[in-house]
């Protein structure tokens, strides 16, 4: 193998399955970055076996060499190091040539990097992914829909199934939902095909790695699903994922459609009130705040900390509709639903102080987040 | 004690002397700040017992009303959520009142916080320093000299007087020194006043945080020395420093002045080539390179790693003296010295494989740079 590449563009296809390295591998050959050669290109490929990230850079690209590939070939070399020095090299050319036993020889201006690389054939084979079941969606969308769920998966293994996020497709409809059993978010979105396809759950931590290569705009992103993986086409990217195990909970059931109490409220305003209050809430551990709204529309927000002391936010709902609430809840997981949502003003359902808040963003009825009150004597 | 004040300049005080507050202080009064009012403005002060750090903001800035006073008296408040709440508060003005048993309010638009305050007469007294020996250097100077030399003091706190940058000031000549054994840093300047003042050697954490507060600007910094202390009067704020016990080890002996080998090499070329080869030295743990210059000017610096690989950087020196050399030394401590170098040449003397290497800025006479080299077989 060797080749002189350009070093941005190198450097970027490394940046993007990089994402998949894990420090945490047993595996000797998952710590390296595998390079494959051929007349077309070259092809990088990263593991951690849950997740495969595969970046193409074609060797020339709108009719400028960007590879020069003067003998093909593959090669795995050491990620960490090879992430590092790549950037760092002198000139905009690099040079790489596999010698005997894989040593391999990268060259930029007067730096020469000698690295010890490994059989490529050791590499594992790629998951195998039919065609057959693919939907094409715009990548901001699909930035925007795991953005508004990922936060709320559970970072507890002992639900492996609650750490990923359910994808489900039903006419047309592509709807994302995660829960830690003590929140919840969904969205939806219709798709301009109406296609029907199983269900899949999907690590939200993956998803996150993935939401760094999409870039945002509106080129269409394919999804490939398999039996037991999931493949997102980005662009020259090419990102599988395996599919979480386990039957998701239904939860239609807990999600209250009718409200004894319904506030409307600046979104803005709101966050700086919680978060002042969370200042406080966080020094209990429970992250604890206590909402009142009364019906004149006054809403008032307390936290206390015994040794500290205490906050009060008064704020004047946009609407308010039904009986008057005084609810406990963690302003930790509030805070990240306000976070995700972009509308200006957002709606508060309650059906009582034992019961499931529902958070909607006034201008987008396709998302919903839920959050479970605390009990609390007062 | 009741005033109003205005947030930003209440922000700006606090994260001054906020900058004093240790984590990890057993004496509960040191985890406040302590609020004082007269009618000549506010004076906010916190302490990790090692530092204190006072900021006053007076009530008139340039004929503007910065702080109201409506009752004069004290309090501490807790730090931590002190300066966290004040930078959220709503509105440009805060209302702070001191109630019965230090229960304090404050208050911003509808924002209310009750603080459990504590009794300022608790709060110990600030150190007693003398102006007797006093000298006024330009902020941007000390902020420059202390860069320059703070890095190289010992984090090993079994030997704490190598902790501290020793300054020395002989007929007007200012000198800060550090070591740790394994490397030093020195730097001085002449002052406009032919004065003299006994060593003092200050923590170069303490000083690292110093020059936090430091603008950079040509605006005099006055330094107060008395027995155990040293006042930094930086504007309205006064930084107190404990003197570090003990006696610095004289290093002059160890500083050699004629040199076998003598290079000059541009700095940002060395730099990069430095920090390529400590990408793979510091999986090494030792972060160990290996220069070699032949007589010719050819620079060559190596790496290697035994599972990863090699890295060889070469660059032309700019001028060459004397003999050959191979030398080994940890490129961590090298990258150090050539990050606080500001001219874009440096000087470096070797007298040996042993014996210490020094670095100098070709432009800068007053700074002087030392590593020990390793022993090495090769």
């Amino acid at each position: 193998m060797k080749i002189s590449i350009l070093k941005n563009q190198l450097n970027e296809a490394i940046q993007h399955v990089s994402k998949a390295i894990s420090s945490k591998t047993t595996i000797p050959i998952l710590t390296g970055i595998k390079l494959d050669v051929t007349h077309y290109g070259v092809t990088l490929t990263a593991s951690d076996i849950e997740t495969v990230i595969q970046a193409t850079i074609p060797a020339t690209d709108n009719g400028k060499e960007v590879v020069k590939v003067e003998e093909i070939g593959s090669v795995v070399l050491p990620a960490k190091f090879f992430v590092e020095i790549i950037k760092k090299l002198p000139k905009d050319t690099v040079d790489i040539e596999v010698l005997e036993g894989f040593s391999t020889i990268i060259q930029s201006g007067k730096s020469k990097v000698n690295m010890v690389g490994l059989d490529p054939e050791e590499y594992p084979a790629l998951p195998a992914v039919d065609d057959d079941q693919a939907i094409s969606v715009p990548g901001s969308l699909i930035k925007q829909m795991i953005r508004s769920t990922g936060f709320s998966v559970s970072a507890n293994e002992t639900s492996p199934i609650l750490t990923g996020v359910l994808w489900s497709l039903i006419d047309g409809q592509l709807k994302l939902l995660a829960t830690d059993r003590h929140r919840l978010a969904s969205t939806q979105s219709a798709l301009e095909e109406d296609i029907t396809i199983h269900d899949v759950t999907i690590s939200g931590k993956t998803l996150g790695e993935l939401n760094k290569i999409i870039p945002d705009n509106d080129e269409a992103i394919e999804i490939v699903v398999a039996d037991s993986q999931v493949l997102f086409k980005v662009g020259n990217v090419l990102f599988y994922s395996r599919i979480l195990d386990g039957t998701f909970p239904d939860t239609s059931k807990i999600i209250p459609t009718e409200f004894k109490t319904e506030l409307v409220l600046d979104t803005k305003k709101l966050t700086e009130s919680i978060d002042r209050a969370f200042l406080l809430a966080r020094e209990e551990k429970t992250n604890i705040v206590r909402l009142e709204a009364s019906g004149d529309g006054e809403v008032r927000i307390e936290s206390t900390s015994s040794g500290v002391g205490k906050v009060i936010e008064q704020l004047e709902a946009v609407d308010i509709t039904g009986e008057p609430i005084r609810i406990s809840f963690n302003s930790k997981y509030m805070l990240d639903v306000l976070k995700v949502i972009e509308s200006d003003k957002i709606h508060i359902g309650f059906t009582g102080t034992m019961s499931p808040i529902i958070i909607k963003p006034v201008d987008d009825s396709q998302s919903l987040y839920l959050i479970l009150p605390y009990r609390t004597s007062n």
